[in-house]
């Protein structure tokens, strides 16, 4: 018997481990001080009324014998594709229910999907960067070269024509960084990918936060990309789905390495591995893409979004750079005065009780860096932006 | 880039597909012929009551700021944990928390749990067999090795110590046959894995159906199965979560392989390509476990079991050889008068319009067997054996 040899080579993930250690320690030690947690990449707002309305009503369904629902057989009821595929009509793109695979989530389809993908291939991933992208790649023993992003391209790295690749990821709007691509240069990426005969992994889990037609939200507005692309979607930030689990993925039936079809080997591997998602869950998730659901889930983003401006206000009066907040739920700043993440993290916590994300976590191009999440509520986010204003480090 | 080569040397699963339009086909022909259903591995009754309700109210929870909840970072609530480790109590197993994991289903775990393991190991299968353990080492390239069931050994293959393996799959009471090792049975398997130095995936997901307290209903039962086996369950035929979605999965910690732990591999795993079970659907498993739930769930495993005995008499009183139906849902039958599986799937659709399963669909021995599943209704069930009875083959 022999394990799976490439676990060794994983690191444990010790940051979310380490700043809830340090967060401990501190209020164990100081008890009246109010922290406030702008570090979390989860949700705070309730699901959506026509949601929660449409998870009762299943729920019901399934407990009357005429209603009630078995296996589906088909990775998701059409009514659900029905409600992704006018969902992609708004933003003026064609996808066919048989490109559709609803999921539980986008974390599940980024690392499943690689099973389609031989060991033996080069992976290029952006740093900093959500570690998953490189934990389930080191679990298949691929080879991953990284493009870094940095201060002076906005962390929005480009394609090099010296750097072969077989499968690439992008995600935009940006984890952890809240950069977004603008259409010109996702065109570059497409290119890049087809010149290579690659396959693009874009992760739109934040697509619903771009606010600007000119921006792309899905990388099928740019020309060719179905070609190119699998498209990894989730209801989570989208629609408060972080405890509910629902996402989907997009494989275009155009999209073929020497004459085979993704779409068709992606079919194959969820048929036999994944039984696909809860009906009642699968109700509540069409319930986003109703009227009523549209409306909902957009104030609540706009909710985000008016805290990521608060965010950005405060940074901008302080002299600080940073990248995000506008398209995004995070907002990625330089850590003030030259010092490293760290450092920085311990400043916020000890000085004005706020904590953050360490950019050093997600990548050596993350040092010097900090995240900071605008998914807390107005008040705290408020509060936490007098503070800053009001200590200089 | 290069596909994953080993998809190429998968079989397309034609076994539901070709039993779909011999159905339709016939039923185009045959306008008045009532067809009855008894090729379904699906279950028809609907969830139970306290399930239903707990869905409902964690829906509501959903809704709600103060009661909202975002991501279950632990593979599954403690609230779910502690159920599940109270109805191994039962079976007088220990299980702590930490070796619980809750997942969406067996099906899900069954494949994926195959990430923790090099390709480089042998896999013992039994034939016939769910063509899901066929299918996924497949797609990991590993070498299979088929222990045999047949009507000598009445279907439940045991140890042969001149064969090597590392991963031994073994699904009790099984499917497709219904058959049920023994306490002694299992205890040899647990005995030859660990002089193998192999791991046994013990696949429970009909434990359940287990009505005599002297057969095992979970490996762990056996002496030292801790040492050597995983085991996955589901609450899909415990309680007809096929499309809500929730089984668990027991890594225990003594589990190891040179050292090194599996429960920990596991965690890694999951926690890196699973983000965990919807909130509400765990309510729901919850409630399965709650005493309302447990009279609920064994009255309706007590009507499928009721369906079985109608079968099982029918085939006795016509003189036709069977195993399973007893702690099963299933009954696997020889197919009368020397014929092969899909004549007799043709001479019962033609004949009398009752729909089966052909043996031969889950592997070289099921050839001259036929699977009968007794997840119908009452009715259809009796009228099917009647027409049974009365036609001779």
């Amino acid at each position: 018997m022999k394990l799976n040899p490439n676990y060794r080579n994983l690191q444990d993930s010790y940051l979310f481990v380490r700043i809830a250690k340090k967060v401990s320690d501190f209020a164990a030690k100081n008890r009246d001080a109010k922290i406030i947690r702008m570090g979390i990449g989860d949700v705070t707002l309730p699901l959506p009324a026509a949601s929660v309305s449409a998870l009762k009503q299943a729920a019901a369904e399934m407990g009357e014998k005429k209603t009630f629902r078995g296996y589906d057989d088909n990775q998701g009821y059409d009514f659900l594709k029905n409600s992704v595929s006018s969902y992609y009509r708004q933003k003026n793109v064609e996808i066919d229910n048989s490109e559709i695979f609803i999921s539980d989530g986008a974390k599940s389809d980024a690392g499943n999907i690689l099973d389609i993908f031989s060991p033996d291939n080069t992976v290029l991933i952006p740093d900093p960067v959500y570690p998953v992208y490189v934990d389930t790649n080191i679990m298949n023993g691929r080879k991953i070269v990284f493009t870094n992003g940095n201060e002076s391209n906005g962390f929005l790295p480009m394609p090099d024509e010296n750097i072969s690749a077989d499968i690439i990821y992008i995600c935009s709007p940006n984890n952890p960084t809240g950069a977004v691509y603008t259409k010109e240069q996702l065109t570059q990426w497409v290119e890049y990918a087809i010149s290579q005969n690659a396959v693009i992994l874009f992760d739109a889990a934040y697509e619903a936060f771009v606010r600007d037609e000119n921006l792309p939200s899905s990388i099928y507005q740019i020309k060719d990309a179905k070609k190119c692309a699998v498209e990894i979607c989730s209801l989570s930030k989208t629609a408060g789905f972080t405890g509910t689990r629902c996402g989907y993925t997009i494989v275009p039936s155009e999209l073929e390495i020497d004459g085979i079809s993704l779409n068709r080997m992606w079919l194959r591997r969820q048929n036999t591995k994944f039984n696909g998602v809860s009906y009642i869950v699968q109700r509540g998730a069409e319930a986003v893409f109703s009227q009523d659901g549209q409306s909902q889930t957009k104030e609540n983003i706009s909710y985000y979004l008016e805290n990521a401006k608060i965010i950005r206000k405060a940074l901008t009066e302080r002299g600080i750079w940073f990248v995000g907040g506008i398209h995004s739920p995070y907002v990625w700043l330089k850590c003030p005065g030259g010092i490293d993440s760290w450092e920085y993290f311990d400043y916020l916590l000890e000085k004005i009780n706020i904590v953050g994300t360490p950019g050093s976590g997600f990548g050596k191009n993350g040092e010097g860096f900090f995240r900071l999440s605008a998914f807390g509520n107005r008040e705290n986010v408020e509060e936490a932006m007098d503070r800053m204003q009001r200590e200089s480090y």
